[in-house]
């Protein structure tokens, strides 16, 4: 037995913040990118450019490495089996994975395991759209099973006429009651194949225009039984499905607990707060469950850590705002993704770990919003000054 | 303004520590290594084989790069002086570096600054040394000015005549007394071009046939007294030699205070509890220091961390451990450098934070000890099991 090699597919910024993990345990790390200059592809010890659609491009890369995992969820299904069944490890594997591609899937399992979904239908015709509006009330939330993300791929839609050209292009599609929600909560798991679990404390997250831009750790003021709840359903999601690495669970908090909205099974953004605020960062413990090695502790550090996202604005300098935001606040951890600025783009996020949960998210979104443009008050406690 | 690329010259484990705060900061990382399987250029994002003595090889770096800064501290001072000459960025700069390159320009420089130095001597005869070893002493401790680590280049001594051999290759050797002291400290202190410096707590240290074995922080039972006044010396220190980037200060403590053994400007085996003991590690304040960037929070995060390094033996299979060392202690962070077993080798090291120094120093030299194979009772709490 000797160091072995992980394989990433996607060449994200998840991928980028595995490398460091993969640094410090010493296992080698190989990243699949979509171009030389992708965000992991900067960092990575070795990289191969080449397409995740197709499977000759995806058997050469697995034939390097020991075990293969995801920076996205976007490699097609039967690749997988394939890569599976010429003996490769894929983790997480089809099986599992398919409940983070495809919502219809995902929204059936959830209520199979009895989890608490939001009212649902399979929709394949603006009929069934209309009976379905008609049932929970318009409006409702349309999406598109498959390949959305941060918000693309969803729709709020009033009648059954807005499906119409959805459903020109796909099958069906996924309707959803909107859900009557105080905040966003998500929680995140990481799973061996030998079957050990570990849970972070549940967070509340705030979206923008649809993308994650905010997460606090723990979620303030959430209900202690509700934080059990969502715990142990969490683990049977997880256990039920077979995931293997880190599984996040998006939720919308209710007034009688809460409601499922999307499982994403790679690290993900609202775990972001756990490289900074967690014994175990959920970068390490992917690499870490995917390696079938005994899990990490994923206690807090600190009683509070908020990470606000840097999202892409006007401002192209993004370097010369470290002159500020580093002297600002020497306990800001900043991690940016080596990407190129566009409006709304997620360029990084920054951690700040505390004692109070409203300090640290105010310190993170200076931090994030000053390198961003978003916020050009260098002194945010002094309102008079803006 | 845009982000820079740091330069690192050497592919040891330091280098290879610095690239996960260069892919959080999202500047640019590229490595001048001795080989293409080099510790760091296992993980950095961009390599180049060269020879750090070689004139023509540091020039072609240099273009390439934004600021130049060091792994080891091995590159002769008339190259750094030709590149700054040329206009290159050179951090530290071969007027401080020479501190730690000739122990014989510290030991006189030390005196100057009014730090506590041993009694010391430059030796250039035998009979040099047989009048130093009248005046302090036999035995005394003999060191080749430049050169040595880890305890090459070190040698007790009895007589005179045992500096015959090394004479022969240097024109001048170090002599100092034999410090009679109750354990080893060190402190490590970051500064920037712009002035700015951070002080990290002082630790103690043990060494083993003359390498780093172990280092715990904050030094436990250190006298607040002498705790400040290693601090304030440090930052003596680290001001009148024009310290830019991160500089240890390698100590014996002594009945009446302490005395400088050595001193080292990069980051430091010394200081590799940062990593996970300290809210801005040496790796991360290291970069921010040679890009002179404001420098971040050095407090430690726990009442204690301690840091055990992984010195190769005869185990070979260094990641079956694993499996016992990560699941006995889900809190233990290990840190391998992606180095072949050598017996003595620096092969990695472990953290482990916590609020009682006695436990955590236990916790990380069994995870350390067992990775390395010296030793092999799984059940350290039960010495009946041994």
């Amino acid at each position: 037995m000797s160091f072995p090699v992980i394989g990433v597919i996607g060449g994200g910024q998840l991928a980028r913040m595995m490398a460091p993990a993969a640094e410090a345990l010493g296992v080698g790390f190989h990243v699949l990118a979509e171009s030389a200059d992708s965000s992991a592809a900067q960092v990575a010890g070795r990289v191969t450019v080449g397409d995740h659609t197709d499977l000759a491009a995806l058997e050469a890369f697995a034939a390097e490495v020991d075990v293969i995992t995801f920076d996205h969820e976007h490699v097609p299904p039967e690749h997988l089996r394939a890569l599976q069944a010429a003996g490769h490890a894929v983790h997480p594997g089809p099986d599992a994975l398919i409940h983070a591609q495809d919502k219809i899937v995902m929204r059936r399992r959830m209520d199979t395991l009895g989890l608490p979904n939001p009212r649902w239908a399979e929709i394949t015709s603006p009929a069934d759209l209309d009976r379905f509006g008609a049932e929970v009330g318009f409006p409702v939330v349309l999406k598109t099973p498959r390949g959305g993300y941060d918000g693309h791929g969803v729709r709020v839609v009033s009648s059954g006429a807005e499906a119409e050209e959805w459903l020109a292009a796909h099958p069906a599609l996924l309707a959803e009651e909107k859900v009557d929600f105080s905040r966003e909560l998500a929680v995140m798991v990481a799973r061996s194949p030998m079957g050990q679990t570990a849970v972070w404390p549940v967070v509340a997250t705030y979206q923008q225009d649809g993308v994650c831009k905010e997460a606090v750790a723990p979620a303030p003021g959430l209900d202690p039984e509700l934080a059990r709840r969502i715990t142990a359903d969490v683990l049977t999601v997880a256990g039920a499905l077979g995931v293997t690495g880190v599984m996040a669970m998006e939720m919308f908090e209710t007034p009688d607990g809460y409601r499922v909205n999307e499982l994403a099974m790679r690290p993900h953004n609202t775990g972001h707060w756990t490289q900074d605020g967690s014994v175990t960062s959920q970068f390490e413990q992917h690499l870490r469950a995917v390696l079938d090695l005994p899990l990490g502790d994923p206690s807090a550090r600190t009683a509070a850590t908020a990470m606000v996202n840097v999202l892409g604005a006007d401002q192209e300098d993004l370097y010369r705002a470290y002159f500020h935001v580093l002297a600002h606040d020497p306990q800001a951890k900043v991690h940016m993704y080596g990407k190129s600025v566009r409006p709304g783009r997620k360029l990084g996020h920054v951690n700040v770990s505390g004692d109070n949960a409203d300090s640290v998210l105010a310190r993170a979104r200076h931090a994030a919003d000053f390198i961003a443009g978003t916020d050009t008050n260098p002194h945010p406690d002094r309102e008079d000054t803006a």
